[in-house]
């Protein structure tokens, strides 16, 4: 529903029926000049083959609604195929191919072509991260588990974990783009209507189009497409990650981070509110992501040498995946290379509990001289004091004689920027990581 | 991909970013009329609304890209429509309403006109199967547990099982047809702006449209969405249920039934092929189907007022899940009303055992006379010393002496025509259970 | 793992095997009970069964461990079930059952086991949410869409929002509660074995073990544990709506709620923590379900008279659905029937904006006078003054003359608690609900 | 249920509760023994914290019970170590880590002990599928699509396919088992309790414990664990192939193949089935992994620093996903072990269809010699005559005076054998591969 809402155009436009039509005529052509190739049909039939190979000769919605009948799009094309190339060189169309070799060739196209839209967003939002661990190095801010402040950490901590999911994530985009085959088995994957010729006709075929040359036939073996799905997934997640995050820092109680204001997120109604909308969209791609992988890595078993229905499913799922995937990407790009920081804010949240987030710091102090016991006990009454007296913990330690600590060591104790422990150091260890990774460097 | 492959154009139809955006309208005609009618708006701004409120005046590709940077599709269709209707009426468009009102209630809308289409392929589909389950009332075939065969039934009983399970999931999709709800609670779901009017204004929204009237505006309550999904899935699972059987009874080696050749699913390459594409169909639908229906039931509870993704992430989850549904009957009905049943071939596969597949009946002819031990050693060894020797059960039978039947009993016992227990009674339950639910009787 | 962590041990008992087992024993007991009553058997024999159907008798580790080669649980427990009966009793167990008729009857009755305790959590959930609407009928606090403030609502519509929800989805575990059936069919689902008695023995033993009699044995149609699964959902979604917000307004920047202190969700090293411990297991309880319940409704039809697979992964999807829902449920009981509310913090947050959370309202009233241009265009850009400023908005409209307010009607447009709409009404609607739904009033 | 019915008991030890509190203990004794090697610990109280680390010391089912009010087993553990270990050295349990980081390196150590398990029994599936595909090279058999019979193919190349998915599967398996790293990061992530040590104790850890050292603390970065989830979904879907498709040739009316007759599947009332249980088992465990780690790839992201919810439905996820993916592969080991495989059935389904099968290859040689329009004319028509009268197609090419076929050709023509294409060839590149692949060469 209202594709273009989820997913940017020009995405959009390498997942449409047109381009789907398209990739199938490529894998029709690839095939005849692997055969002109090895001598199995004229290179002349080739020629004429490769000419009629132009979506712009056929009808895709008419081939989609006479695909109800033949259970497939291959079946519909191959036929205007031949009826476009005409004459001795129509008998060549097509020979020694299935439907699904068709079909299976083309979806690989197909995501072999938005692959790269992909990536390019994905190196986007990880130079936006490597961006922000890097600024926010030493901007500290609450870390939260479970939803409630825990102990301080620093905003480029947390963009140096967003950073390490993305970059773990792509790394599976790209080995799932080279496990992207050509699929040619014939009816029965053997191969039998090529005669001898069946291996070079499936080699030639794969250099054609730039896809890998798989060990067997994969009718039914589905282990690639469902290693793109989980690598989508994957990638998916990582960018919902950021996302999440993002609402929740963005929360008017919060108010740490704000999606950037291009004219997006807007409300003329409520002009206090700021949406954040992109995150939002990415969140929903997110689960239509999950939704669309499940008919590419679930389901149950393809039987024999074609499901009934299993292989069919994957259609919608691949097409649904790739492109929720790439709407979410394209969203969280834009929200990272705009996103409002706001250090002043993370501060005041942090001060929140009124010292009471250094509980732990100043219980490891006192436990250096007065053991672990009693340190606890007395940090533990100092807490329920402060929390119950509605105290700064500061005040509470300072007046107790019981705490080892001068008012400086407390002081000391209870600023946030001394217990960051080795919130820099990981800082540092990712962005090395990004170096490493990041294509040019 | 190539929708009109998998739902019939009827359908699609009803399910277009047009159709949505002419919900969405419908909407917002009725609260203004709604509004008008206890003198929240006037009712010539009512009028004047009202007359705007086609979907041929507005791009509903243009709506679906302005929503991109909105987040919904409601916010850019109000801002045209306070256009289209202009002046001092413009100012009474979506008053007191939210986007989520709009789409919510377009939504249902949609589902409210889609219903009707499934309800036609399902009491097709249970006609179909009543018709069988009547014709075929003493028809032998073999019972399959876990793929072998394991006694008699008729396929009377399987269409009726089949029956059953239609008309048992038919009764909770007209349930969650009866729950589809208007909805309107304004930016909070208090419906502050529309001040005392708020519950007039929704009963008069749900009577304009004929949508239930909730208890309380449903932003973050998904449970009516929820339950159109499980209906959804269930009609799904029992269509899919007869998808599944035909396809295995289908099969070369068993050939019992045969899709209609009705210009589908032959093979032009593979003449002796007649391959069940509408089951196909149905099955791989099914899957959509359960993978749509995850967007409806699951993935975490709606936050707080409105929900950052998991709301956004039902739209398409919606329309696919109605797309796929009504295709899967869609192709079974057409499967089903012209099913081959090949009443022959059914027994003679029922005779493949050479009578193996009656022991269990043997051996309780026996025990009555020497009791179960005795009779399960004798019937054990007789059916062994069959399979192994690869003669029939009645000749092993017929030779041994300690088996306590006489030639003429043992013929009998082995007739699968004398133990099908209660199958024609069972069948005869179904058939009423469907003169019960039958619409028309 | 830890079944404890997450499922009260008064749930886990019921789930135990030796609970299957017993339930298994007490399916074979009404079995001969009905069949002695039809004549079928001899009633001495099934007294004698009867006496041997006690769980303590059997070992089901062993059984489980046995079960992996006859790939079921009830095989081997006829098997030393009929050892134990012993003598001529023997040969009467089990007659005219398989091994899914014993499985799927013993399912239906720990579901039937396993409801009333979940159906005594949710009606202290739900007496727990409508004294919480009650109570804070107009306490108000801000309504939140994608995370942001809104506009003021009361805590007392939101309880009742989450009220509803519970009472809807306990509708439907009560209808699936009806829909428990009895199970028999025998080895093909006709009954053969039985002869004429089929029926008869099959409404005897629904009525021994009070489940409701199906229309036809229903081995390959799991619509009912679909259902089951579908409404274990549907509660636990409802569930987890209420776990969702309570961790969000719990967080500590938000600080509007808070779990109950009774010796959980404390952290003795971070003293300032309250963690939302039951909220917490509840969401995770609500993804288990999620996860169980789709072995219950998806995954493909199941084949012909007995499923190969889809059938005996429903054992553990059911047993695990029942254990998180309750497990859900119970965690929320206990949060719900301690929950701290604060109503002080919930009008802090609400003042965070500073008035410019009701410019919805101000812009109405001006609209009034001026009409809806010129007031949005008054308003909005006060809302940015308040916005760049760090002023109150009340301020700044106070100084702009174009705004046709005097200060007295600005400051009573101001006032959350003037712009509740019909929240007080929809909360009397809500309670409304829930006296008629109370089990007891 | 009935665990042992699903998993082997030598895989259920090592996921019980007491393998998991071992786990946790081993994950303790060596972050004491890395920060004794620095020097955060004395290197006694690491000596005495080592030997309170044995699981025989607690009551795993205790912690169970008291893991419900802290929300994780780790939390009581501690408690219950400490007070195991006494005196000053307790004081030094557990430093600077978080319940998180003794769950989640637990959980690791428990997928580093499975795996091997699995991978024992992944390689004893290919051994015997390799052996298949070389034993069959050259039995032919029907391809079946959409479970029609196609075209002949061999039962050599369906093993080679089954083994060619195992093969690639195992390589993501070893992988997933690769990234399994140590967990440490303190309560915020930040290692601040550990002062300038962070970095060198998790270093140490891992070492200590033969797990991989992150590049940061992966609280909230689930990657590895969704891996190793995608990893066990990969392998089980190669695995349920080999299942789905045995339980299809297992038809009482295919019987190509049959399961091993070692006690399992046999029926003592129906003498005649031999039951797929293995492949039952298999297939049903295969749809439990995909249910449990639907838990592991997706339901959202993990917020902030520790998920509430999310992190905690993990844990059942990753024991339910191990259990049920061993256990899939241990039956399908014993299923292919044994399979008995039977040619002559394989050929005399092929020669069902009375030489139609080869009907394409007839057409192609037709073709060479009339062109290939008139060629799919004469033997459409042959093929169809052939069909409706039930007459051999070779009888019906023979009487046809158009086709340009001599009866030597046209018997040659309709011999299986001969059109087997690439059948052989992409055998020998299946167990090129192995070759590469296999551990032991």
């Amino acid at each position: 529903m209202f594709d273009a809402l989820f997913t940017p155009e020009r995405v959009l436009a390498e997942l449409s029926d047109r381009a789907f039509v398209q990739a199938m005529l490529d894998a029709e052509r690839a095939l005849a000049r692997a055969e002109a190739a090895v001598g199995a049909i004229p290179v002349s039939a080739a020629d004429e083959i490769a000419r009629a190979c132009d979506a712009a000769l056929y009808d895709a919605d008419r081939i989609a609604v006479e695909a109800r009948s033949a259970g497939n799009p291959a079946e519909p094309l191959v036929r205007a195929l031949r009826a476009q190339v005409g004459g001795e060189a129509a008998a060549h169309v097509h020979l020694g191919a299935t439907s699904q070799d068709i079909v299976d060739t083309a979806s690989m196209l197909v995501a072999r072509r938005v692959l790269p839209l992909l990536l390019e967003d994905i190196d986007a939002i990880a130079a936006a991260c490597a961006a922000l661990a890097r600024t926010h190095r030493a901007t500290p801010m609450a870390a939260r588990t479970l939803q409630q402040q825990a102990l301080p950490t620093t905003f480029g901590l947390k963009a140096a974990g967003w950073l390490v999911g993305v970059l773990e994530a792509r790394r599976l985009v790209v080995a799932a783009d080279g496990r992207l085959a050509v699929q040619l088995g014939g009816a029965a994957g053997t191969l039998a209507a090529l005669g001898e010729h069946g291996p070079a006709v499936v080699a030639g075929m794969a250099h054609e189009l730039g896809l890998a040359e798989p060990t067997l036939p994969w009718h039914t073996d589905r282990a690639r497409v469902a290693e793109l799905g989980a690598a989508l997934l994957a990638i998916t997640n990582a960018i919902a990650k950021v996302a999440g995050d993002i609402v929740l820092l963005a929360q008017t109680e919060v108010a740490e981070v704000a999606e950037p204001l291009d004219g997006r997120g807007g409300s003329s109604t409520l002009p206090h509110k700021r949406n954040p909308v992109g995150s939002t969209l990415a969140l929903a791609n997110a689960r239509r992501v999950e939704a669309h992988v499940s008919l590419l890595t679930g389901g149950g078993p393809h039987e024999h040498e074609r499901a009934a229905g299993a292989w069919h499913a994957e259609w919608d799922g691949l097409e649904g995946a790739l492109a929720a995937c790439t709407g979410a990407a394209d969203s969280m790009r834009g929200v990272l290379e705009g996103l409002a920081v706001r250090p002043g804010q993370m501060r005041r949240n942090l001060d929140l509990t009124r010292g009471l987030i250094m509980a732990e710091r100043v219980e490891t102090l006192c436990a250096e001289r007065i053991g672990r016991a009693e340190a606890k006990r007395i940090v533990t009454g100092a807490a329920r004091a402060a929390t119950e007296g509605g105290v700064p913990f500061g005040e509470v330690l300072d007046a107790d004689p019981d705490v080892p600590l001068t008012p400086d060591e407390i002081a000391a104790a209870l600023d946030p920027l001394g217990y960051l422990g080795s919130a820099g150091l990981f800082v540092d260890r990712a962005l090395a990581l990004y170096s490493e990774s990041a294509p040019s460097g």
